[in-house]
């Protein structure tokens, strides 16, 4: 039996990420992945696939808006959804050739296979050709993922009705699409085949589209799906669906019913654990496949980590990848932060951009923390009208007192950049003076902060001046 | 005669910022512009229009490089240059509304006409009816900027042989432009008609384009301006041009000819000061009709200020906006800081992007200062990849004792957004470690920095690997 310091399985953000700091702290390292090519979901099904349709279809929109004379645009009425997608192929080919040589430069020995507990400490790899190879490990790291869920009581077949992976087949762009399920994939989607002309409608049982965001965010996301004519059913499911030959027939729980050429299952996702055996490392998932970890990542066995998607929310690769090296930066007692970063940026990719970090409104204001918001909309921004997406805002939520930034949220072209700037000035305890002092790049969405944070001044001066008002009043 | 506390001459960044500041800090102030409209070379001849071509050419070379099959991308061979500019009457309809509406709100008195000193606290405006109006002026704002220089040994005749600004009013693209002069504008416009399929050549008299830039920077951008196919003749100057029926024939200082359609002369601008009668005021403008300035921006005159273009390098909207405040700051007394921020970043809107901030490798050479440098190419980043435009880098520049990060350097997709971050760690006196525990959205370019950190890091590790062992040998 071979014999490791750490063995990591799933090659996805989290494991990858983790299995190369683990070896950074000089362990010995193996990585054990079920498919033929690294990187998960990521880089195979989800994150880079959708995107790769997205930039298509913003350009194509952002061409429409830029409305520049004398050049055509135009998209074959016999196009397929895999050829929009462009350069996913490239994209996914250089993703897999960057994994394989970061693995390979960091010396993580690689397995293909399907991994299973033996015991706490042995992983059993079942390889390909039908051969098993077991490991021993100190520490294991389970990163295996998940994949788009369905629930029961809707056939998903792939000619009518989708799930998030294999809509992206689709060998026509549909006339019309209803999207079950307003989470962050229901939503990405429904804002690119939108972009696309397609006619799109969400049927989402919560309040509001991504409860979990600012609520100004998640509402005026609302709106400009609305405005791009998407049609959305709220605190509502379906309750059947009824494929006919050229739809199918959705009908609601209050007993309307729509008619969509394709329908689209976008109902979460669930845990890649059927085949891990947990049972024998003493470990048991939720219903949804998840696994539950503490701060440092650890499962209720201590030795066995768990990162990504695997522990649930947010479920994003950019927080996936730092949660594998968190976890293996405890497990391997590395120097770093053995915790996650409190500043985690949310990047959604809807149509236009959606992203935040830091506290929202919602939570300051359960905290009772005074704050002032300073917006900038990105209609006047310079930038954003040459871009042709002049949509959408940059918010600074700022303390009340101090000026101290607490929070931002964007919606609109870049917002997943954007919010980098943000984060960086609250990381280092950065005030709202410091976009007023700072000289932008012109014409640039970046400006935006600064005309943002001039506006959260304003209203602590007003505040200020209320304030003096009603103690002078007092004093009378 | 009335009589204000400041009188600002000109309404580009540096004279709208200028006068929004003094007005802010309670002064009275008038503004005078000798045009319709507001906003100066930045909103109506320069900036914005370069610009709004610019992200047509960019987004027709993206769409080429996306490679997505089924879409049709083509460009109509009896366009204008005024059509391809697209948005550019939005933009920059949207730049006056906005420059007026700040104007207003501020209080600024808006006057129409041409300005000239009367004597040096007398401004008079020659109003387009023909009439006068004396402004009496505690504080006078100089901000008439600059307009394109035309050299007298070249004849620009609209016809075969432009200027920056008449070449934006082409009526078709030509099949070849030879560029005299590899400034900015020059360089800029080079990348934009290269991508416009236009066979370009510059001449120009130095050894590298953009000299002042980091070294590397500049070199990345002549790498990919040969790549695109731009022909660039350097260390030499055209000593003839001879317009012919069809195209212009060029003759450089070695006797060595060629031939383009077009002929664009970018040999820099030339100060606005002709009208301003400024020997009334005691003041003298240098022979590129510039005037000299200190850290306040006071003239030799001190209750005379000058900002923006007219006091010359680097001549960038976003630094003259700044150099506006920062002198009504100083001769209206406001809090803030009077000198201009020390952080400067530099955007240059040539295709792909190019931006830095902070030290270059250069500077800090000279200075004696002990460095690292640390590099992540966008080759390999997935956004840059699904952007279609997967060129350039990520620099950054830290100090090689404590990781202080001391410059960065972009070239590639949204540099000039991208040059914010570094800015903001720097200007918060921020070390490596920042990009390294930052959680950064997937896929951005943003995360570019992150690896550009390891990367520097890890050059900070040799060296102290190297230190020990120098150091283990001279003990022996």
């Amino acid at each position: 039996m071979l014999s490791y310091d750490v063995v990591v399985i799933g090659s996805g953000p989290a494991g990858e990420n983790g299995a190369i700091q683990a070896s950074f702290l000089g362990k010995k390292v193996a990585l054990v992945e079920k498919e033929a090519v690294p990187g998960g979901a990521s880089a195979n099904t989800g994150t880079i696939p959708s995107k790769a349709l997205r930039e298509t279809a913003l350009a194509i929109q952002q061409a429409r808006n830029r409305d520049a004379h004398g050049i055509e645009f135009r998209v074959s009425e016999t196009v397929t959804v895999p050829e929009l997608m462009g350069r996913r192929g490239l994209v996914t080919a250089r993703e897999h050739s960057r994994i394989r040589s970061a693995l390979n430069r960091a010396g993580v020995e690689q397995f293909r296979g399907v991994a299973s507990f033996q015991d706490p400490h042995t992983i059993r790899v079942a390889v390909p050709d039908g051969g098993e190879q077991d490991l021993h490990a100190e520490v294991i790291l389970l990163a295996t993922g998940t994949r788009p869920f369905h629930p029961p009581q809707y056939a998903i077949d792939n000619a009518r009705v989708y799930d998030s992976d294999s809509i992206l087949m689709l060998d026509r762009i549909p006339r019309s699409l209803a999207i079950l399920g307003g989470g962050v994939a229901g939503c990405e989607y429904a804002s690119i085949f939108a972009a696309l002309g397609v006619h799109v409608s969400i049927i989402d049982s919560k309040d509001r589209l991504l409860p979990w965001l600012d609520a100004e965010l998640s509402t005026a996301m609302q709106d400009l799906f609305a405005l791009a004519g998407i049609d959305m059913y709220q605190r509502t499911r379906a309750m059947r669906l009824e494929p006919g030959d050229k739809d199918v027939l959705v009908t609601l729980k209050d007993g309307s019913r729509l008619v969509a050429e394709k329908v689209l299952v976008a109902a979460g996702r669930i845990g890649n654990v059927e085949s891990l055996n947990l049972g024998a490392a003493g470990l048991k998932a939720t219903d949804k496949g998840l696994l539950e970890v503490n701060a440092y990542y650890q499962t209720a066995v201590p030795h066995v980590y768990a990162a990504g998607d695997l522990v649930g929310f947010p479920g994003l690769a950019s927080t996936s990848m730092e949660q594998g090296r968190v976890a293996m930066n405890h497990a391997c007692g590395g120097s770093r932060t053995q915790t996650l970063s409190s500043l985690l940026p949310v990047g959604i990719y809807t149509i236009p951009e959606v992203s935040g970090v830091g506290d929202t409104e919602e939570q300051l204001r359960a905290r009772g923390h005074e704050y002032v918001v300073g917006k900038a909309t990105l209609v006047g921004n310079a930038r954003a009208n040459l871009i042709g997406e002049a949509v959408g805002f940059v918010k600074v939520v700022a303390d009340a007192h101090d000026g101290k930034l607490l929070g931002v949220h964007c919606i609109g072209p870049h917002a997943s950049e954007l919010v980098h700037l943000g984060q960086a000035v609250m990381s280092h305890g950065g005030n709202l003076n410091y976009f007023v002092e700072a000289v932008f790049n012109y014409p640039t969405l970046g400006e935006a902060y600064k005309y943002a944070a001039y506006d959260a001044l304003e209203k602590m001066r007003e505040r200020t001046n209320v304030r003096s008002i009603e103690s002078a009043a007092a004093k009378k």
